[in-house]
């Protein structure tokens, strides 16, 4: 699907909320699978958490997944004024936790930047917490809101709309997620499919606030779909 | 203080959050302090949620500090069909909080205690996140709300008020938390004093919910003023 994407002149622009790895190694396992994708068609959170890092001056601390820590290569960290959180997985310490509240407590304004918002996630041993969790615990515990980065948030669509170069209503968002993926992209001006594959639950075509342009059974049939309207 | 009360006839209850012990050790580090305490004068959260458990039938799966462990040895803990929390310090680990969210998103109506809801303490090595920042975690990741034992529940003070066999309007909360302490009481009936010492922040005089009935300089002017009246 994605080839005949591609193939036909369209733009794509793959926008995930992975933040256990750097968008090269998410690319490398994609390309491993057979996806021709290249690391700038791919917006996610971490780099977008250090462009809005870089415009407002701000030196994270980070409590991320060991493997993302590389995007963050270029950003200054010494002296921290804020808390990057993402899904941390292992990191997730009593030790680790305490040092980012710690740090947020101890300043005038907090700032805690989450790249995202998730509840839980599968692997192949079972559920586990998401980033959302440890958000919300740490919102609690400080009296502060955080500023999510990733899907749904407004911003992160628009950066992905950037890097396509087009406006919006131009852009069509394909996804799963109901809330992240078709409620985010709509609320950013696109018009957005929801697929009844992975996360998609019979459920979601009663979601009291989000509504998807259309409902396909598949990405193929998305792309037959957009492709005939050309 | 707590001599002149106990010399002057009147009963009297101790009322805390500490869910990092036993009432049998929490009273024996106050006795080593030199306070004249029986266990029987303590009401904690983990008895508290003792009765609740037997009452309701719920068979905990324990998410605690391994010194408060034997306050549930009477409490049959297999297949478990609820989650107890306390502040659980070093059991606070990612391992064991996904366990205990697996238990929780796995029940057909999940059923989640909490020992208190505090958001930070501080100890001798810096401030550590409470129990009520990981309640909010498993709160979230699970969509469910929390049922707190422990101050400020009002069925806390009511069971303190059991113990002693007097009515709220006979009794006297005093206590440095303007929530857990003064609230918690007020709402139960019961008059509250709030001593300027410890918690007290002077801000607490502006609080938009919760008013004193009086304020005490500390615990021996409490006492003062209420063998004073009788």
């Amino acid at each position: 699907s994605l080839h005949r994407i591609k193939a036909s002149g369209l733009k794509l622009q793959l926008c995930t909320n992975e933040t256990q790895a750097t968008r090269e190694n998410f690319v490398r396992k994609l390309r491993a699978l057979g996806f021709d994708i290249s690391v700038a068609e791919v917006t996610a959170p971490a780099p977008a958490a250090c462009h809005l890092l870089k415009e407002r001056g701000l030196r994270p601390h980070l409590l991320v997944h060991d493997d993302l820590v590389p995007e963050f290569a270029e950003i200054d960290k010494t002296n921290p004024n804020c808390v990057v959180l993402g899904d941390a997985a292992e990191n997730f310490t009593y030790a680790n936790l305490n040092e980012a509240f710690r740090l947020l407590i101890g300043m005038e304004k907090p700032v805690l930047i989450s790249l995202g918002k998730g509840r839980y996630y599968k692997e192949t041993d079972g559920l586990k917490l998401d980033v959302g969790a440890y958000m919300k615990a740490l919102e609690y515990a400080c009296d502060v809101q955080a500023e999510v980065v990733g899907k749904p948030a407004k911003r992160f669509f628009e950066s992905a709309l950037a890097e396509l170069g087009v406006p919006p209503e131009q852009a069509i968002m394909i996804g799963d997620d109901i809330v992240s993926d078709v409620g985010g992209a709509q609320q950013c001006g696109m018009r957005a499919l929801q697929v009844r594959t992975g996360k998609y639950r019979p459920s979601d075509e009663n979601h009291p606030l989000v509504k998807p342009d259309a409902y396909v059974n598949n990405l193929a049939e998305a792309v037959d779909i957009i492709l005939q309207q050309l």
